[in-house]
């Protein structure tokens, strides 16, 4: 059901009837460490390349959110999934073992709030029964993709962010017990004409921006109907922007304006620059923190706006500034 | 609407009001040349990189497309697109012009299908007045990423495939006048264990058999219920493979059975190997001659079974398989 022009409101209520989250060791050591399903030592995942390891990983939560929801793979009806590396390599080669009706997407972090937002739709329209989204980043596969090979150690400056290595998914289906996803909001491409990648905070900030602003119009709400409202990965650099940007168009969004990227790693943590990133950082924090204080009661609606930076290492090399994108979701315990 | 378990039925008939091609000059010179809107002769289309003109030529298509259908690009309320190259920046960097809501999709050359079931989708369920669907292919861009820069004139097997240089968009609304989008069945990802990337029609062409089969028996209908049924782009190596699968199969895929890439193409010009492929292949071809069959009343109802080879350049090196996909959309006049 169409409210406002971008946003969708999903009457029926599809619930998550279970989701998972699988991690990397640097994930594993941040605050929310306890909050995911398995924390992975080795970078490998028993592999010979990040690529490899980073499809393992995601097959290995695709999984575990299905036996979450008591199915197996082959129970679900439709996968609507995408990554980072080019020709979402790791959503397409996951899917070669169970083999379900496959809709690749792309919005580079913020993937898995397009999956959501069309599984949403799929699930509401009776069009499918059990939609599995999801959504996977690797550091060392985005590293060599994006910027230098890990193992060459290049220095970043303090506004680069982290790529999490981390895959996350979730079975959508209309009847069942838990947190339902109620509204999504799908972004448009906007880009401010930055054109440095280590400053991405600040390229999607008007993204987000843009989206919430929308959301909320559309909606009729102010930030105060959400106990929690958080960015995808805009970061330490990026959020404060995005609030001021908020503040400046009579938007207060308050204490509970939080950020996913800011979420998952410790400040303290070596190397983590201004904050997390990659289409599994907003994944698995919502999939893991975010969805359990749903659960819990402790909050009632939250809204995550995942944001993406849609350039490529070509378009980078070419010059050209980084076109960005924000779709949100509204998720209600 | 669920049509057993991968096909969806639109009641409603969404239809296409509008829709643009616009090819290069190989294209042109082919046997569909005079059907396309618009041949440019210029391989940059005014550009300095093979990347930009893409595109600027797929920019083209969307406007033109909305023209057509007597709309703006600012009326659209969805566009639903994609391309091959990494990280989807066709798509995406055309979308910052009129920065519509836009959601990235990826099947590869089977994309333009993907885009179609879900503007389908969009439509039928009540949740977008006006769906943009595209998908596009540039032959030097896809040669620099997936095997040779053009410059450097490698010589290739009469297995590869010619991929397009071509993109194409199509307005859907849910009243109007034009040939209406009545099915599509999402493929499922399926890797018989090809890893030569000289033999993607070989490695598609299960794919495409198990879409058709599985297509046919949710719909209850034979391929005589077909006044064409077009593959995407499997060409003159992999087309006749489908056929044998589907005769042992016990389907007899006829006389109209058909192929996009085959058909893009005269045999006799130089350097189009088995056929013409890419996401711009499938969907210049249904936009132009498919559809126009359809307005003429010469057709009644088609399926396009378009094909894609979920590779990339690493998975290929790193000795992997291909796995591919194939999604239909059945069009009536």
């Amino acid at each position: 059901m169409q409210v406002g022009k971008q946003t969708w409101r999903f009457p029926s209520r599809p619930r998550i009837t279970g989701s998972a989250t699988v991690v990397g060791a640097k994930e594993g050591e941040g605050p929310l460490g306890s909050w995911f399903d398995e924390v992975e030592r080795d970078a490998y995942f028993g592999e010979n390349s990040f690529e490899k390891a980073e499809r393992i990983m995601f097959e290995r939560a695709q999984r575990l959110a299905a036996k979450k929801a008591n199915h197996s793979m082959e129970d679900v009806s439709h996968v609507i999934a995408g990554d980072l590396l080019a020709q979402n390599i790791s959503a397409s080669f996951s899917a070669r073992t169970h083999s379900r009706p496959h809709l690749g997407v792309f919005s580079a972090c913020a993937t898995i709030m397009e999956s959501f937002a069309l599984g949403g739709l799929l699930i509401d329209s009776l069009n499918s029964e059990k939609v599995l989204v999801g959504a996977s980043s690797h550091n060392s596969t985005a590293e060599r993709t994006f910027r230098y090979p890990t193992e060459y150690g290049g220095q970043k400056p303090q506004t680069a962010h982290c790529t999490a290595t981390a895959a996350g998914a979730a079975i959508l289906e209309a009847k069942g017990d838990g947190p339902a996803l109620t509204e999504a909001t799908i972004g448009r491409v906007i880009d401010f004409g930055i054109t440095n990648p280590w400053e991405m905070g600040a390229a999607m900030a008007p993204a987000a921006v843009d989206t919430l602003r929308v959301h909320l119009q559309a909606t009729g709400r102010s930030v105060l109907d959400y106990d929690l409202i958080a960015t995808g990965d805009l970061g330490r650099v990026g959020h404060p922007l995005a609030r001021q940007m908020l503040l400046e168009q009579g938007i207060d969004p308050g204490h509970q304006f939080t950020d996913c990227g800011i979420l998952l790693y410790n400040e303290n943590q070596p190397e983590v620059f201004s904050g997390g990133s990659g289409p599994g950082c907003c994944t698995v924090v919502t999939l893991s923190y975010l969805l359990k204080k749903l659960k819990e009661g402790k909050n009632k609606r939250i809204l995550v706006i995942a944001t993406g930076a849609l350039l490529s290492p070509l378009t980078v090399l070419q010059g050209d500034t980084i076109p960005c994108i924000a779709h949100a979701v509204t998720f209600e315990g």
